[in-house]
C-alpha cells in the first residue's frame, strides 16, 4: 500500500483485540452484543466479530443493513427511527433478514404494520436524555399508540436507547453517572410493560458507557460501534488507551513553513471530516499526529496537533521536535477525532 | 429521482446562470477565468462552464485533474502545493495535457524538475495572509530558491495565492479591503521578476472577493470555485443573495418531537459535513431548512435551522409556522454551510 495520498490505516491487531474485549465484556456481564457496524461498514472488519462470536449487528441506515444482509448477516436492528419513505426498501428485507427497526411515532409503526409481509420486530427508541431522537420515558400515551398502530403485526422486541450525551462528558465519573440513569430509565420501563410482552428486553450502549462502566443493572443488550477503532475523542473521554486506538489517517507532509512553526499535510476535511475537539491550551483541533514507520503508527511525540482543515488541506502545528523535523514527503500518522467519520470517508 | 435518502439538488438554471455571470464579469475585467471545480467535481457542470467558454480550470488533487483530464480539460492548474509522493503521476499527466503546479518550497520544484519527461508549469504559491499555504511576500530567498531548483526545466507562470481569509470576513467591506492588500501584494512581487520572466501573471480568486470586488487592479486571472453554488457561508459573506444558492440537501423528515420543537431528519454528517457557522441568535448551526415543493426549494419561512448533526441524524429546529407543521416523510431542503463540502460527500 503506497501512502501518497490520505489513506485509513486499521491496525488489525489492535482492532480484533478491541473487537474481543468487548465482547468478552458482554459476556461477563451477561449481555446479549449487537455491535454497531457504522463505524467501519467494512465486510472485512464484520468477519473479526463473527470470528468473536458475534451473530446479531446494529447499522444505522436501510442501506447499510442491505450491504451486511449481502454479507451474510441475517439478525440486523436499523437503530435509526424508521423512515417512512424507505419502507418499501425495509419490506424487501424483512423477507431476507431478521429486522428490527425503531419506532419513536405512531406513524411509522402505521406504515410499516399497513405493508409488511414478513415477519419484523421493532424496539420503542426512548430519549434518555440526549435529545437526539426518541419518546420521552414518561411518553406513555405515544408508547400505547405506537404498539396499537402496529395492530399486532410486528413484533415487540422492547425499549432502546442511545446515550450519546456520553461523548461530551468531562471525566470517566460523568459518563458511569449518564449511564446509570439511563439503565434505569430503561429497566423501569421494561418492568411496566414485560406483564404484556413477556419477551421484551432494553437495548443500550454507546462506546464510552460500554468501554468504561462495570455495573449493567437493567440492561440485556449493548450497541456499542465505535470502539473497534476507538479515537482522540473516546482517548479525553476516557473510554480507551492510546494503545487501543485501531484506526489512524496516513497523510504525507506536502510543504514546511518555519516562521509559522507549522507543516501542510495532504489531509484534509474529505478525508478526516471536520469533526473537532477544544484542546485547553491548543484550541479546536482536528486530529493528532503521530511517527509512522511505514507500517504502524507510533505513540505521540508531542501535542503535534491538526489546528485547522480546509478541504484537502490540513495544517499541523509542529509541536515536538520529531515534528520539527518532518520534511516534504514524509508521511504522519493523524489520530483522527472521530474514528467513524474519518472511515465513512476513507472507505 | 427519489427522495427517500438524503440527496444533492442542483438547480441547473441557477448554476448555469453564475457561471455565466463570473464568466461575464472576468471578461469586463480582463481577467483570464480558470475556475476551480473542486466544488462541484462533476462533468456534466464542467460541460456548463465550457458553454460559457471556458477552457482552463482549477483542480485541488491529482486525482481531480486525472478526472477532467479524462472528462477532455487539457489545460488544468492543480491549486495545491505539489505533493512530492505524487511526481510519478504528475508526469505522466504532463504527458497529456497542459499541467502547472504550484510550489512553495525548492524540494518540490526539485523533485519535478527531477523526473519531468514533458513540459510543465509552476505558479509560485504566495502566503499573503490566510497562513495556509505558501511563501511570505518577502520570501525572496526562498522564490529564488525555487526558480533555480526547476533548473529551467519548467515554465515560471507567476504569483498565485487564494485569499482564503476572506472566508472569515465579517462584512463585504472586509472582504474588499483583504482583497486589496492580497492583490497588491501580487502585483508587487510581479513587478520585481517579470523583467527576468515577462510571461509572468498574477492568480488570485476566492469566491468572497471574486463575487463582491469591483476592483481587480493587478491581478490577471481569478479561480473561484464555490461560486457556481454557493451556500450559507457565502450568503452570510454577502457574496451572493439567496436567489444564488443552486444546491440544496434534500432530506426526509423521520420524527417530530413536539415537546423540544424540534424534528428529526435523515440528514448527517455523512451528507452535510460538520462545516458550521455561528448564528447570533441560534448559536452553532449546520444547514438552514426550506420548503420543498418536489421540484425546487422556496425562500426561507424563518430560522429553521440544523442545530446538531451526528453520523446519520440531523436534529431542525422548528422555528416557522412551516417548519412547526412538518410530519414524518415531508421532504425539506437543506440549504448547506458549505456546498463544497455537501457536493464532494454526495458525489
Amino acid at each position: 500500500m503506497d501512502y501518497n495520498k490520505p489513506r485509513l490505516l486499521v491496525n488489525h491487531r489492535i482492532a480484533k483485540s478491541n473487537i474481543r474485549a468487548m465482547a468478552a465484556k458482554a459476556a461477563y456481564y451477561g449481555l446479549h452484543f449487537r455491535p454497531h457496524f457504522k463505524t467501519h461498514q467494512s465486510a472485512e472488519v464484520g468477519e473479526w466479530f463473527r470470528e468473536a462470536g458475534v451473530r446479531a449487528i446494529t447499522v444505522s441506515s436501510v442501506s447499510m443493513a442491505r450491504q451486511f444482509a449481502e454479507a451474510g448477516w441475517d439478525d440486523i436492528t436499523i437503530a435509526f427511527p424508521m423512515n417512512i419513505r424507505e419502507v418499501d426498501e425495509i419490506c424487501a428485507l424483512a423477507g431476507k433478514v431478521r429486522l428490527n427497526l425503531l419506532f419513536d411515532m405512531p406513524e411509522q409503526a402505521a406504515a410499516l404494520a399497513a405493508s409488511l409481509k414478513h415477519p419484523a420486530g421493532y424496539f420503542i427508541k426512548v430519549d434518555v436524555g440526549y435529545h437526539r431522537a426518541g419518546v420521552l420515558p414518561d411518553g406513555h400515551t405515544t408508547i400505547e399508540q405506537i404498539i396499537q398502530s402496529t395492530a399486532g403485526r410486528l413484533a415487540f422486541r422492547g425499549f432502546l436507547t442511545h446515550t450519546g450525551h456520553t461523548y461530551r462528558a468531562k471525566s470517566r465519573e460523568e459518563v458511569i453517572g449518564l449511564a446509570e440513569k439511563s439503565n434505569a430509565t430503561l429497566a423501569e420501563l421494561k418492568r411496566k410493560y414485560q406483564g404484556r410482552f413477556p419477551g421484551i428486553i432494553t437495548s443500550s450502549g454507546d462506546t464510552p458507557s460500554c468501554s468504561i462502566c462495570t455495573d449493567f443493572s437493567g440492561i440485556d443488550e449493548i450497541r456499542p460501534g465505535n470502539f473497534v477503532y476507538y479515537d482522540l475523542m473516546q482517548l479525553r473521554i476516557g473510554s480507551c488507551s492510546y494503545e487501543q486506538i485501531a484506526a489512524a489517517v496516513i497523510c504525507p507532509v506536502v510543504s514546511v513553513y518555519r516562521e509559522r512553526n507549522q507543516a501542510l499535510i495532504y489531509g484534509g476535511a474529505v478525508h478526516l471530516s471536520k469533526e473537532s475537539l477544544t484542546d485547553p491550551r491548543a484550541g479546536r483541533i482536528f486530529g493528532l499526529a503521530v511517527p509512522f514507520n511505514g507500517k504502524e503508527w507510533m505513540l505521540p511525540e508531542g501535542e503535534d496537533y491538526l489546528v485547522s482543515l480546509s478541504q484537502e488541506h490540513g495544517i499541523l502545528r509542529l509541536g515536538s521536535k520529531w515534528a520539527a523535523s518532518l520534511r516534504p514527503g514524509d508521511p504522519v500518522a493523524v489520530i483522527p477525532v472521530h474514528s467513524c467519520l474519518a472511515a465513512n470517508l476513507l472507505k
